[in-house]
């Protein structure tokens, strides 16, 4: 029997998602009872990943690691949280976060902890162990939804949240509009040449200096992922793609985006930019790519799927 | 030299995506420019896919067809509309979508063309050729979400539409926050054992009576795909899976998901249910869902990525 089923042995290509494998069991089941959840804040080993401003905390030094607090010594801090979700169970252990831009300078600065800092997750992520980078990415993800959904969308009444952070709720009866927490999907993908010896990077004006990456771009309302694919190349570069594969995808907090990563082969090699979009695009060999130091060029963060999709493909040279 | 960059040929494995290919050039450039956009609804070559409670704007009888009317003709109602938007062009004619709601029963009804009607799309989609219940799924998903987006989730102010109804913007000059159309990313995936002979159905509370489908359920902040998937089945039916693989992506605009499709395969057998998402759920062989019908029982519709997932595996029996 042929088996065909399985097309690949895997496309999980990528052994270093960043952001991704909290190893926390969500328990969703938990969300439903906000009596038993209140309670489990309240317990011993309740834990708690604080963030204020935006931002996260972090135990700062040479080797810089998520901090989780117990929840019982912050009740007073947690009292005057913007929102509070449940992430899920850590080795038995809840886990919150909370949201403590209410608390001043002061109370958010020295009294949680010596050594600890609030620290933007974009600059520290790549630098943490893998699980605490997650556990922090879910928080931050989810925490900043709350923020983006304190009124209701359709009726402009203000919203309360349920299951433990997992929904949000119109307070207007006629309305009762209720949302979730959103991610929005986008695709990201390396067009490479027929040989696989050539491939398509460009820079977005936003981009630092000498940085070169793959297209990227959101997927619109009533388009397949390949279909997006195809979409922002040929709207970005002017080319045709005729292969696209998947190659794994990748949780992006900043600030709710989920990446979703694709290898495509061009049918077509005359570039026409859209300058509004990119600064340049260019077709490189792997040799440019290899040389981009010396040239004061750079690859996307190690962190990214931009620069996994990258080295994969150089690597197979 | 080794060729594994493009791990599988293709895996686009499903040729009959309904809601997508819809054939538009979605002409994204063209939204920057207000003025221009109106200039072009008034050409007389602009085509309207109207909508009205919901609904969409079908021939109806043997063979229904979405129906694009002249905009020319329709200046009144889109001057009612309670949002029109650009979805692209068509051939190089442009095409709009008007929400009509605010029409009157009888301004909406028979005043729109003889043997027209107003008909949910998702009951019509399946049998409407597939670039037309592209449209309208474009159509559709577009404007459900500016009914959904007409205030500030982050200050409760009004919004309004730019970028030819591709986002919104605050009205309160304090805020300003921009919102984009809501696509909310769902795992579904059909969950095979190591020999492919047997696949995990099962049913949730709100299906119609004898229907069993793939488990499915929405990816959340913090995780990849292949995480989503892994919790979901763990979640739903306390199985382990360990290859998970991707099969394909379909928009579904019922209202805003976008369908990320998967085989996984199974590490453990033994079911343990969540009663609260499935009413059922079980392993069962080919040989059990092909004699579905005389039982009473059925699989999902044709138009969805669920049945397709189902009827590749029963293909390699």
């Amino acid at each position: 029997m042929a088996q065909p089923v399985l097309l690949c042995e895997s496309n999980a290509m990528f052994e270093n998602i960043i952001y991704a494998g909290s190893g926390l069991g969500r328990a969703s089941h938990l969300r439903r009872d906000a009596g038993h959840l209140a309670q489990l804040a309240g317990e011993s080993r309740a834990l708690l990943a604080p963030m204020w401003k935006g931002n996260s905390l972090v135990l700062t030094g040479a080797e810089p690691r998520a901090v989780l607090l117990p929840a019982a010594g912050l009740r007073e801090a947690m009292a005057a949280a913007a929102e509070t979700v449940f992430l899920g169970l850590m080795d038995g252990a809840p886990v919150f976060a909370s949201d403590l831009t209410p608390l001043s300078d002061d109370e958010a600065g020295p009294s949680l902890g010596p050594g600890t800092a609030f620290v933007n997750l974009r600059e520290i992520g790549p630098v943490l162990p893998g699980r605490e980078a997650a556990i922090l990415a879910q928080a931050k993800g989810l925490l900043h939804w709350h923020r983006q959904a304190r009124f209701c969308g359709a009726c402009g009444s203000p919203t309360f949240s349920e299951q433990g952070g997992h929904q949000r709720r119109c307070t207007q009866p006629g309305c009762s509009t209720v949302v979730f927490p959103r991610t929005d999907p986008a695709v990201i993908m390396l067009v490479i040449d027929e040989n696989r010896h050539r491939a398509l990077l460009g820079r977005a004006p936003r981009f630092p200096a000498g940085m070169y990456a793959t297209l990227a771009g959101f997927v619109e309302p009533g388009e397949t992922l390949e279909e997006a694919v195809a979409r922002e190349v040929a709207e970005e570069a002017g080319i045709e793609v005729d292969r696209v594969i998947y190659a794994g995808s990748q949780p992006w907090p900043f600030p709710a985006s989920l990446m979703l990563a694709f290898f495509a082969r061009a049918r077509s090699f005359k570039i026409t930019r859209d300058a509004h979009e990119l600064e340049d695009v260019r077709w490189f060999t792997r040799d440019e790519v290899l040389a981009f130091e010396s040239k004061g060029m750079f690859l996307p963060r190690r962190d990214s799927i931009a620069f996994q999709l990258i080295s994969r493909w150089l690597e197979q040279g």
